[in-house]
Order: C-alpha cells, then sequence, then structure tokens
C-alpha cells in the first residue's frame, strides 16, 4: 500500500509551521491590541446547527459524519427497499454531525448557548480550521484556518470601522499591501428593488463584475442571457460607470438610489466609513468601495468587506461583513453581528511568493549538538545537557555512536550553531570542546561539578 | 431550536483558551529545546492510513467522514435489497476518510511519504487535536488534544531516557508532580512465553492491576474467570511479590524471565534506562516500574510509559512507547519508532482543580477603555487609539455614546486598567483623562498633534 492523503489537505513541515506560527501570533497580539478575546468551538457541530445558513451550496459542501456504531440498522428495520432511500434522506438517518464550515455560525451558536454569561458588546477572536468540499485548487483547500474577530451585540457603524483599521494593523505589521474592498448588501437591495431584478440580483453583480475584463457590450449579453430585462439594464446604465475613484462612486450611486430607502441607507453607511477612515487615515492599506462586491455567504445583511493583495494574482485573503438575521436562527432577536475574517493559509501563500518572510526571524536556529562518544559519555553529556536546556538552550546528544562525519551531517542539516566534544579526555579534565559551524572556530571550556559550563 | 454542541465536545471561553496556550508555549519550548521540530497533518486521513491500526475497539472508535456528493447513488444502482447491506460492508461504499485517532500513525504515514526528505532520526513534535468516538466521561472528551514528541529511525535507548527527561523537564516546569510509569512489552510477551498463556495475556495484567485494591484471592479468581490455568497462576505467583520498590521488582521479574530470551531482552532494557536516570537525576518526577502496565494501543514493541499525576485521582495524563513493526506497514523496513504524549486536556484539568495556574500569568489583562462621547470626539479617540496600539497597548471604544455607568461596567467586566474621558473639553485643550481601575486615581495628560499622549 502506498500511502496517502487526502485531496485538498496537506502536511506541513517545519519551517511551513513556524511561518504559520508566526503569522497566528501576528494576529492574536492584533486582535487582542484591539479589544478582542479567544473563543474555541468544537471541530464539529449538530448539523441542525449547520444547515440552512449557508446556502444550498453550502450545505453540500459541509463534510458530515457518520453516527457511530451499528448506523444502519434502523433503516434495514424500517424498509427492504434499497429505492425508498437516496443520498438526501439517508443522511438525515446517519449522520447528525457535520465539521465546522466557517467560525461565524458556531459563534452565533456560542453566544446563543452563553448569552447570560457573556460582556456584550461580545468581541471575540476565533483562530481555528474549517472544512469545505469544495473542488481544491491553488490557494483554495479542503482544510484551511480562518481567523476571525467578530462582535456580537452592537449595531454600531464604530465596529465596521475599527474592523478595517484591524485589516489595515494586521496587514501593515505583515509589510504586506492590500486593497480593502467594501461594499453594503443594502446598496445591493436597492439596486435590485428600482431594477426589480429582486431574484436576479446575483447574476447582475457576478455579469457587472466582469466589466474591466470583457466590456460593456457582453456584460450586457451576459445579463440578457440571465432573463435580465433591456429595461433593467437601461434603468441601471449609470453603473455600468462606475471607476475606481471611491468619491465619484459614491455620488453616482447616491443618484441612482435615490427613490430607494434602503439603498440610501446603504449609502448613509458607506458615507460614514469612508469619511471617517478619511479623517483618521490608514497606514498602508487602500481602501475600495466596490459596488459589485457581493460575497458568497448567505447571512450578510449589511456591510460586506474583502480583502485583496496588492502584487499578486490570487483570490481573497479576507472577508466579512454585518449579519443582522443570522442570530434570530438561534434565538436571539435584535442582535446584530459583525466580523472579519483572515486566511491563514492564503496570507501564508501569498507572503511566501512576495518573499515578505524574509523581514522576519521566523525559523528555528537549535545551540548545541553533542556528538556520541558512547555509553559513559554519553551520561554526562546529558547531565550537562540538563543544565543548558535550563538557560534556555536548545540541545541534543546524537542518539548513537557511529562516525563523526554522520553526527556532523546531522548537526548541519538540523541548524545546530555548535557541535560538542566530550570524550573521555575531556571528562577526564571537566573540559569540553565547542565547535561553530558556522566560523569553524573550535574553543576549549571547562565545566563545574554542577555540570555547568564556564563559559 | 434550542442550540447545542455534539456529545463529548465542549467549548472554551477566554481564561480556557488562555490556560491551554500557556501550557501549548511550555510544551512547545520544551520540545525545542530536546532538539524537536513541529510538523502538522490533516485532521482526516483515508480511513485505509487509519484501520488497522488501533486494534479492534480502535477502528470502531474511529469518526467516520461521509464522501461528499451524492454517495447513495452506486448502492442503488447494484441492488434493491437493502438487507444485503449492514453497516460493515455499506461503510466502505459511502465512506473513505476518518477523522485522526492519534498522532502516531499520521507520523509514520508522513516520514513514509517524506523518506527522501527528512533527516534521520528524525525528531518531530506536533500538537493537534484527535477524536475519539468513546463514552465521553470526566477527563474523556471525544475531541482532545494530544501533545506529542517522537523519534522514528533509531533503536538507541537514549532516545528513551531523552523522553523520560523531557517528561520530567515539562512537569517540573509545570511545578505539577507526576510518576512516571514505565515497563517493556517484551517483559509482557516473556511473562506470557513462560506461563504459556499467550492469548490471555492483556486478561492476566488487567486483573493483576487489580492487586492493591482487591487483594490477591479475587485477583486469582477473576484470572480463572478468564480461563487462566492455575498452573500458569502458580508459575507466575512471583509477580504477586511486586511492590513500589523498582530494585526488588527488578529481581523479582529478572529471576522469573531467566529462562525467556524476549524477556530478558526487556529486562536489559529496563536495566539500562534505570540506572542512567538514577544516575543522572530527574528533578521532580518519580519512576516507578509497573510490570502490569500494558497499554491499550496495539502498535507497541518495547518500552512503554504512562504519565500519573500525584495528589490527584485522574486516569493517566501522558504516555507512549516504542513502535518497531507500525513503519512495515507503511513500507518503512528496519525503521523503529518512539514517543511519548502529553494530553492537553487533562493536564489542563489537574492544573486547574491543583490551582496551579496561580503560579504564572495566564491570563490577559487590558489597558485603555475610551468612553464613548460621539461622532467628532469617537474620531480624535480612534486617532490616539491607533498611536497606542502601536506602542503596544491593548485599547477599545466603547461602540456607543451610552450612559456612562454602562461603559464603566463594561470596562471592569472586560479587565480594563484605565478608563479614559475625552470629551469636547478636553479635547479643546488637547488633554486626556486617564482613571486608573484598581487605585481610582484620576490623572490628567496631554497630548501633540500627531495624536501622542504625553505619559
Amino acid at each position: 500500500m502506498k500511502p496517502s492523503i487526502p485531496r485538498g489537505t496537506c502536511d506541513f513541515h517545519s519551517e511551513h509551521v513556524f511561518r504559520r506560527r508566526f503569522l497566528i501570533k501576528c494576529l492574536q497580539s492584533q486582535f487582542e491590541k484591539f479589544g478582542f478575546s479567544p473563543i474555541e468551538t468544537p471541530s464539529f457541530e449538530n448539523l441542525s446547527t449547520l444547515i440552512g445558513k449557508y446556502g444550498k451550496e453550502g450545505d453540500s459542501l459541509i463534510f458530515k459524519i457518520l453516527n457511530s456504531g451499528n448506523f444502519f440498522k434502523n433503516i434495514q428495520k424500517r424498509t427492504s427497499n434499497v429505492q425508498l432511500w437516496n443520498s438526501k434522506n439517508i443522511l438525515k438517518e446517519i449522520s447528525n454531525k457535520g465539521l465546522r464550515y466557517d467560525l461565524t455560525v458556531p459563534l452565533v451558536r456560542f453566544v446563543s448557548m452563553n448569552y447570560s454569561k457573556l460582556v456584550f458588546p461580545f468581541k471575540r477572536y476565533q483562530i481555528q480550521p474549517v472544512w469545505r468540499a469544495d473542488r481544491p485548487q491553488k490557494g483554495r483547500f479542503r482544510e484551511f484556518y480562518q481567523c476571525d474577530a467578530d462582535v456580537i451585540g452592537s449595531d454600531s457603524l464604530n465596529v465596521e470601522l475599527d474592523l478595517i483599521l484591524l485589516y489595515d494593523a494586521v496587514f501593515s505589521e505583515l509589510k504586506l499591501p492590500v486593497t480593502i474592498h467594501i461594499n453594503n448588501r443594502k446598496i445591493l437591495l436597492g439596486i435590485a428593488e428600482i431594477a426589480k431584478i429582486e431574484k436576479q440580483i446575483l447574476d447582475f453583480t457576478i455579469a457587472l463584475d466582469k466589466l474591466e475584463k470583457i466590456g460593456e457590450q457582453q456584460v450586457i449579453e451576459e445579463m440578457i442571457s440571465k432573463g435580465i430585462s433591456k429595461k433593467s439594464i437601461e434603468l441601471l446604465r449609470p453603473i455600468f460607470q462606475l471607476n475606481h475613484n471611491n468619491k465619484k462612486t459614491l455620488n453616482i450611486i447616491k443618484k441612482l438610489l435615490s427613490v430607494s430607502e434602503i439603498g440610501k441607507n446603504g449609502i448613509r453607511e458607506l458615507e460614514y466609513l469612508f469619511n471617517s477612515i478619511e479623517s483618521i487615515g490608514l497606514k498602508t492599506s487602500s481602501i475600495q468601495l466596490n459596488c459589485t462586491l457581493a460575497r458568497g455567504l448567505n447571512y450578510y445583511t449589511g456591510s460586506i468587506f474583502e480583502v485583496k493583495a496588492k502584487n499578486i494574482e490570487i483570490s481573497s485573503i479576507g472577508g466579512g461583513g454585518r449579519y443582522d438575521k443570522l442570530t434570530e436562527l438561534f434565538n436571539l432577536k435584535g442582535v446584530s453581528g459583525v466580523g472579519i475574517s483572515f486566511g491563514l493559509d492564503r496570507i501564508d501563500l501569498v507572503m511566501e511568493e512576495l518573499q515578505l518572510f524574509q523581514n522576519f526571524g521566523v525559523y528555528l536556529r537549535n545551540d548545541f549538538l553533542f556528538v556520541n562518544y558512547g555509553e559513559n559519555e554519553s551520561l554526562i553529556a546529558l547531565k550537562i545537557m540538563q543544565k543548558l536546556r535550563k538557560i534556555g538552550k536548545k540541545c541534543e546528544l546524537y542518539p548513537k555512536q557511529v562516525k563523526l562525519n554522520k553526527q556532523f551531517k546531522y548537526a548541519k542539516q538540523k541548524n545546530y550553531e555548535n557541535m560538542i566534544f566530550l570524550g573521555e579526555n575531556e571528562i577526564k579534565n571537566y573540559e569540553i570542546k565547542i565547535k561553530n559551524l558556522s566560523s569553524r572556530e573550535l574553543k576549549t571550556y571547562n565545566w563545574n561539578k554542577e555540570f555547568e559550563i564556564n563559559f
């Protein structure tokens, strides 16, 4: 049998773990500077918690866990005709748990279950893996880490503001320039309202999103092919003039949506954010009003965000938004939530490609490899190592007495800075020889009866 | 719908996350001091990787993941008679992945897949959750973290020695006194050989393990009830004399096993370990030869370890051993492995009950909560906060302009050390008022045009 791992997953070697740990530490420290506290939730949730929150496609991408024990017994008891069963109705009989699909739904479930114990507005961050049975491709894995900061229980736009500042703080610390794309679901609803395309609003935005790539004529053709009437397209023509100038875009949309109540609400929220950001100023990030931004997840109702790295072609490395109704599904009425997510694996991918990790001391270096000279010498070596470890040194005794060049090769491969020689003669004289593997310098030191080296 | 979480899982609130993070940091730092490097593997593995490695009971406790898409279609195509199917044969058709059951089997799979890229002896540590569909009880969860250090590719007993020193180093740093129980599978095999109870060796050790609790007579009765002959029991009578004195125990077993080759090998290995440990000395841990220690996992072939906390009644908080044959199942011939595991969740439970976390600064403290005085004041507050966060301070603006006592309560509940007042008047005079919430002292500071406070 040739061993392998499931499609869409990967192993992380040592350097990769150190890179990810560095990113996680950076995120933890920024989250805490912004007043967020960590929680963790179980890897699997009841399917009743997950199903129906991510749209139909989302539901099908949830990894389901088979009930344990004799899960098929009850089905056999009830029928002998296998034709009565299909993947959909049998699923309910044999599975009641699923792997976490994102961190937002588990958060809302957590808040609902612990409502009386929490301090509101509840600001939590969470750094854990999620799983999606998606088709794997570059930068899209079936297991990947999300790093989320959410605020539950405040409808203040200051929360959105703080989350934008948080994005900027993290990516500035990582020296990774990004553009934060912002939109508001209310604007999309307003557009749908005035053009009477409530049911086709997603098709509309997907087509519009291609404007730069394929040009106005082809975008209109795609819209018509999706059943959007020429009249609706005519009504929305001003949107085709949108460009990268936030102020101009805001003015065009403002005029267009002046007859839609919900649309005007969306405009007001966006204006507050853009004006505040302009006054405070971002460190390194750009901010971009993007009226075609829709975000796939079902539950967003207000502001939506998506972060893209500059200077590299890759899908978003972060995203989020406000959700007013999701909480109601968990018995929380009138409790609004808003949050952002950082895609750890993609951030790692981007920083690796842009060679940004070189700015930081990310990787492990080891201190002392003790050459193995046999049983008696090893005991002395171990006693000295106990003392070295106590003062924080990373050290190791080569496990067997083999040829010196084999031990030397091992020391080099494992990034040891020094090799230590402690043979019969050295022990007799309470000496120890330390060879620096970069400078090749060999120095002799003494050690005392407490096995401490006199550096 | 009242939300809940699956049986045997739990949510971790903020304090709990900080406790676990503290433990993980301690483990990471000790692992690295002992020359181990981290890897991470996917949460789920192919079932072909997992099945058959943990014994029959283990196999049934693996959480299986349903294949995605229309998993039932092929079954329907092939038969209309549901009676032909049962949980066992249908499983192969509808599931080919399972959640990680431990970290050892994924490690061996990893080594097999990456053999040419790794440095041997390969020393890796791994801190990740595992899942078992076990009956939940105190200290036994269905999702729990294992923290493992393993060495693959060396049969030297110095590796076992180093792992014992590692156990001692970690639990000494945590100020948690433990007993490290040691045995060797070869001793158990020797016992089985001389008494011809090869097939009943597990029943024998399980019964013998109760000696202290239920006395010799009842232990013998249990053995007989399991089909162990009186003659075998008579042959093994010296084992009933074993006690907590390692040297005496070693002598008794040595005499008993003098006619078993494999038994003598086990004795030699144990003697080397005990003599070396005696010479080096442990910091705070005790070491205990325990000839009835068997460990449930199928794959051990040499030394086995189990760690128990002193002063508290709880099952083991760590365990491990040497496995010579497991590697062969993954095409690695003559490659021996040995490793130990730390049970993070149980260590946390024990340290919490023994109130040991108080020895360390584990929990989060926040610095500045800014009172919200409205839109204009908030903008200035946010600008000052940007500067404070830059110098490492944890701060937050209360998101809405509500009554002061509500904001005050929030600051107290979230462990803020200071509350900041920055209203219209203060802003006019470039002033800021900081109230220390412990001393209740109120001080006024100035800030400059770069929004930096002049502390």
